[in-house]
């Protein structure tokens, strides 16, 4: 059993368990493509930075961001939050998809949703545009860690995650978790486990012995 | 005829005629499960006040929240607005089905989608979230009266709906209405009586008659 | 080739090359009905102002907005953005295929979204609520030019959009794009150029040949 068998919500269990404060969540980012699946994107974060296009003393690429997506991987794009483009459009997907790679998770916007659903790509982010990214942003550097910044209510108070290129990552209709690559085998233990357990709650709270007791019997509060 | 056989949208129709300045609404919680249907939820209201797991004064449940969950509710759960984990899953809307509830009202988030809408139960929220509540927030009191604080633009303005236990609550695609129990019979006379009156509208603008004309025949202004 | 055979991220790029620095796009505008479709909605703008209630000093209109909805336009709405009440529902969409309208566009809520559906007329809105306009909102003026303000992170530094009643209006699951009327030959021209290079490209990167190489190759750069 690896971590692609596992839910979004499964692997973050096991992570609060591990005492990670955030549980790997990365909140409010949503499953745009394909439209309303039981989808699960697991792989490998290839992880992409974006500035502001007027911010002109960050770093450039000399290559674009997405021939340079190993493949098997996740693309993890981390956008500032005050832009109302998109960074990932058809172009994109068709590139991603020639080199393999698995899926994007936007911590921004993406367009073009309808070419995505149809080549079947898998794509998360927190809202969708018209416009691509020039003139507004740039991709400034590729493999570097990314801490993104929860947005909305709570945003001041929820952990920001921190995610390492290699890192796992798991998006489903519920969320985006991250699994730093040196805990795989613990989550995996744990949520083998978790499992098991919420199985046998399953069977019990449906049988109408109730939450309580099953949640007694079977993790021991 | 009873509450049932109205959209949340007639119910508050009503119950603006009656006074009421937020209509009922509560506004921004979505439908989640089933998907894109046509599913309208209706029944009394069961309620669940959570906290913050760092609040040590409020409070504590001697049982699961689930476990008394009256058959043929609606369960409404209240969630502080800054917290970013899921208070309902999989393991709830078995209890709650076991315990033949309806469905949920969360003003918060859910999590584990997919078996919601596997389990055909409804299911609606503000958003989405792989974390579940353990370490962040705990239920703290069932059957009191909740405020629920209206979010986002025009959180301040616009007023906040105490919902009683007991209390009707009624959601579809186009949000979350509560009815105050005693107005229950008001209601469902005054939803009659706007039917009748926006059918005849309705008949009257598809013959091509006019909004104004129609309105000023049948509504009277 | 007219505007309509094109998408709102097509004609986006197309504006963004006239140096519109917000390329058209009023962000956060979602489709609602029909749900999931690959829907486009192309028009000329028929706007509406709306106002509080409580602002007795607004002009007055004598006649309902939607029985002067011209033939083949899109209507569009802009509302208080601090309100949690819909401007739009089933008997002013069934009024505004009584006119002939196309859709319906709206800076503000909708509500009856089943009966939207039920009779295919496209509605594209920021949310959704169970609430009709009496006593929040009121229309104020119409064929007025609209200036559309951002929402949301990044709502003061994205440059709000002004349409003139008569601009072009294009919709679909991307968001939603207004073109000046005097620009609208340059645009067409501009997009059949930018398809027929984005046609080149994704050929080219799908055959694995490379973004950057692609680009380069028909982008120029």
């Amino acid at each position: 059993m690896s971590l692609s068998g596992f839910s979004s919500c499964e692997i973050s269990d096991a992570l609060i368990k591990l005492s990670l404060p955030h549980g790997g969540h990365i909140p409010d980012i949503h499953l745009v493509s394909p439209v309303n699946s039981d989808l699960r994107l697991c792989g490998p974060a290839y992880t992409v930075q974006f500035v502001l296009a007027s911010d002109p003393s960050a770093p450039k690429l000399t290559t674009h961001f997405v021939d340079t997506v190993p493949e098997g991987s996740v693309i993890l794009l981390d956008v500032p939050p005050q832009t109302k483009n998109a960074v990932w459009g058809g172009l994109m997907t068709a590139g991603a998809l020639a080199r393999g790679a698995k899926g994007v998770i936007i911590s921004g916007r993406c367009r073009d949703i309808a070419e995505h659903r149809a080549q079947g790509f898998p794509v998360f982010s927190r809202a969708h545009s018209t416009l691509g990214q020039s003139p507004f942003t740039r991709p400034s550097a590729v493999n570097i860690p990314l801490t993104i910044i929860p947005q909305g209510p709570g945003a001041d108070v929820f952990p920001a995650v921190t995610v390492q290129p290699g890192d796992w990552l798991i998006a489903d209709e519920d969320g985006v978790v991250c699994i730093p690559k040196d805990l795989e085998a613990q989550v995996v233990e744990l949520a083998i486990k978790g499992r098991e357990i919420d199985d046998r709650c399953m069977k019990d709270i449906q049988a109408g012995k109730g939450v309580q007791q099953s949640f007694k019997l079977h993790r021991g509060k």
